[in-house]
């Protein structure tokens, strides 16, 4: 079978690979319909993610049908669309019982990572009962696409964990795909005020048509004046981090008001400045998270009711054979505007 | 009236001021019986409070008698005795609404800093409806000088931030009396390991007899690992900050299990590194906090119920015209094994 | 000054009472501008209310101008436009402290009860700092009258109460006024569904309108089975009782599924059957409350913020010379198809 | 094998069986150590549990050694000792999903009721990487008995739905087994009164021993006031009802405060009457609950670190030869004064 092959810092290749085989009585094999490209697919080719080792097979995200099950699974039959998650969870562990599905202690995020992944023909996940979600009748492919990782993370990274609510006040610092993922889905609790920050002025536009009340560029150094102005001088009830820089850190420390929280979903490199000599008295909390899939049932409802539209993260399209074209595409998004890709097998 | 003044860095003297008079419909005037020194009040006389300028009266904590009320107090009446708690709150603005009453607009941390304070024979105490609270008839007065910032400052910044719960391990970085205060109200929840940590034996000693499952000499620069040998290699629910100095801020990093709380409790004069690049990934949560005292009626119940016994924090007795020798003995504790003195009016 | 006085069970009249004075510290006289009439009103000309006795003022609900204030207000000034909460809290005692307003021990539902109401030119407001809220410049008064009482009681009684969520589903029993209100406010979470149930098909039809996913006429004792049909024979997550009688809370019980919540808005004259021998293994939790109006600040944010138009529930207007028409057409609503009606003073 | 069998009301025998096999995947054949006779155990063989057909072996409880697994069993090896709960849990499905055990769509309480239980030299454990824990090395066994059904029973039903809180007041109605456990575990939480109403002195006398604050004796029908007068005439922030008849749910409703909590954990066998006609204005909660057991993993942490000891249960020893004389024993317990039995395999 085809698949995306990871071979070192800076490079990848196309190549035809065996296909999987189960090796656990959890496993399923999946013949993938779709699948898309991550940011974090970026960083493993820069070599910014020692887990994963050249030879591995690229991709966590997806949707497609099973092929084969292994002994163990017993909500999948061999046909059924499914929605792979970019977690493995075995359900079992402390971590999962609790909910913390990204630190399973035999899964997390694996696929495309430590193990073989989605960008291919075929993907052997584990832990298929707790990992995979079925399909909805007529649903929309590709919005599911959607599912499988950025959705949930902006969900449950800024929205859940910044405790966005009726009325309340957001800044979500940057407008890549995942801020503006969290920008769709903080709208579940109809916020007063989302106020985008980046120095995009097209991604910014399209924070705007996405439902942010406010937008502001930060090229001039004057955003957090800006978000000041725009909340009575008080700050922000929910900050959202989704750069993952010292620098957008920092602006959500100056930006959060007392009583609020800062959200952080940026994947970062290096440690950041925290202001503890004013913040230690401003009644705030500080959140990470690596996106557990937990709200996958829920994010799957809000979709079928049409209380959001997925597709709209959706700006390219390609098929496996031009996957290489689908990451020069996405790895050069401030010039072709790219967002999410959807690359079918 | 004799009061204790603040004179400006490393300043102060007892000397003779007039009687406070209301000066607001909401004032009360209140006989001091006994009061106490914060850690607090030794940050102001190194000059590290800029809000409090010299000839301030200083002290925030203590019970004493109803002299005087202002027209619009409608909860106490002349010779009540009361609770002070050091965070006035008019209970009106939208931070008191929220139970926030250290962001109160027209109050918070105040007493004994912008206003004089109680290290006198009377004080005037603002939003007194919202900021005294009466004495149980038979309750012991000592005690209740722990209710007006320390008890609730652990409880509420450590503790309840920390999501204490039943089963779960905790760990308290600092051993001083509010880390002493976080240890005995943690145990309102029933956690399986108290694990404190600090430099000075003696007080290592104490927190075993308040409660501690176990104690870490910190000296060796071995406390992360000791935490992580006592905690099966995972780290702690909750770690409480209860210095305020980027090393102990950086020991809770350290041994902060994924899906923790670090609970800072401590005053810091510096910023901390945060070590988002390996924390981003941990689902951990951050917590800072001004003491609130909302949970002073609740925190009043476990006092008369003898759930706790605050006394255990008192070591010293002085009357006002020696508190400056308290002072000496509250500043030297490391010498003098002080935790809280209590200086009668 | 023009006043709608209660005479005892089933009589009413305008009629011209003094000005009302102010007697306590912290009270306010607010001109009226505009108020409305509520279903409790006519419950309490049924004789259903035996706290409020002839000769009272009724209403508690409406906006105005603050004429005059007692001296212990400290957050309003003569010339404010307020709206004035149903609910009086002091701010002060431990049920206001906990959020519990309804249970102020000087306070809850008294105004056109227990004391004096709004339909009038005049009304005397108590804890006037802690029940009437600031109207933001250039907000729509009518609609603002809607936040007295009307939205924060479907929101707080069964929204929050019901905890409504995203990709949630929500039945409504009871399309009238308080079902609407509901049913409106439930909409701040997004849920999945949100299946509106009475016997008028007019007000069903409105119910569609104002964002139900699906209505059910009662009419024919077959909307348990609709429901659950609905909802894949499961129930839903949510059950929000705006009726008041035994069938409709009976209801309520037939449609919850496990997990779920009944949330009690009616009020109710008779006690019910609840079905123990099967609900208490169905892990379902059922609420009561009388509305604290603390969600005001909230709903004010969510107005400001057009995430709500409360204009939507007001059919009907009105001088005060004419509140014995608009009783008239309040109490036929079946045929005048009022919900709310505005009174301009 | 010798297993005591259920042969339809009012009979029962301890005949051979066959020795359990495997039949699903997840299944684990356990050779039971030691089991237990619950309450329920008790309707079954009245006949009201129509789900528990003649011919089952009976028992939901109790330790024992894995003999053999099912090839999709991954956490558990041949030796383990195991706890087994009562609850069986795929770990899969959306109940299990959100910790609802109980409601799993091919588990719940079907151990003794819809399959052979553990009453018996073996036991086959469907789910059983979701539905065994290991059992701690060292670890009490016959403590661990506890942890099968009656202390999360007790614990989750009567406490955490219950909301029990430091300083709050909690009654606990029954001070059976359950009634009991519940009031071992509402320890965890420090309240600041328990109170215990039964009609059995012994039983009444024993909830002092555990740690009651006071006990009312029911049979005058004051106990209600009796509450009242503990608790300054508001009633308990708690009431846990721990019998299952009208009459102690009605008592419930009695001494409910304002803003308290009715956690139901008895079985019903029918209705009751709810008195809406006050109660609706009271913002009162009432919860039903069949035990999920999702606390297990926290009660096991509390025994191992001492914080409860559950063998204060356990008042008669037998062996399996001799489950007919335990069945009379805990039969009437009046008489014996038996709590929990405990039957060696």
């Amino acid at each position: 079978m085809k698949a995306l092959i990871y071979r070192g810092p800076g490079s990848k290749v196309l190549e035809d690979r065996p296909k999987p085989k189960i090796k656990d009585p959890g496993d399923a094999i999946v013949k993938m319909m779709k699948t898309t490209i991550c940011g974090t697919d970026l960083h493993i080719l820069k070599g910014d993610v020692p887990t994963c080792k050249p030879g591995r097979i690229l991709g966590h995200e997806g949707v497609g049908v099973v092929d084969s099950l292994g002994p163990g699974v017993t909500s999948f039959r061999q046909g059924d669309k499914v929605l792979i998650s970019c977690i493995s969870a075995c359900g079992i562990c402390e971590y999962c019982r609790r909910g913390m599905y990204s630190h399973c202690t035999t899964g997390g995020w694996i696929l495309g990572n430590e193990i073989d992944g989605t960008q291919a023909e075929y993907v052997r996940t584990p832990h298929a009962d707790t990992s995979l979600y079925h399909i909805p009748e007529g649903a929309d492919e590709e919005a599911l696409v959607m599912l499988s990782d950025i959705l949930p993370t902006g969900f449950e990274c800024g929205v859940l964990n910044g405790k966005v609510a009726p009325g309340s006040s957001v800044a979500i610092v940057g407008s890549g795909p995942i801020g503006l993922a969290a920008l769709l889905t903080a709208q579940f609790y109809s916020p007063a005020q989302i106020i985008v920050v980046d120095l995009d002025d097209n991604r910014l536009g399209l924070a705007r048509q996405f439902g942010a009340t406010c937008t502001i560029n930060s090229g001039d150094d004057k955003a957090a004046e800006a978000v000041k102005a725009l909340t009575g001088g008080r700050g922000v009830d929910t900050a959202i981090e989704a750069v993952g820089v010292p620098a957008t850190f920092q602006l959500c420390e100056d930006i959060v008001a007392p009583g609020g929280v800062i959200a952080n979903i940026g994947v970062h490199g290096k440690k950041v400045d925290l202001h503890l000599e004013w913040l230690w008295s401003q009644n705030i909390e500080i959140t990470t998270r690596l996106v557990d899939t937990v709200s996958t049932p829920m994010l799957l409802k809000t979709v079928e009711a049409k209380k959001i539209d997925p597709r709209r993260l959706i700006t390219h399209r390609f098929t496996l054979d031009h996957i290489l074209d689908a990451y020069e595409t996405f790895g050069h998004a401030a010039d072709t505007r790219a967002l999410k890709v959807i690359i079918a097998a």
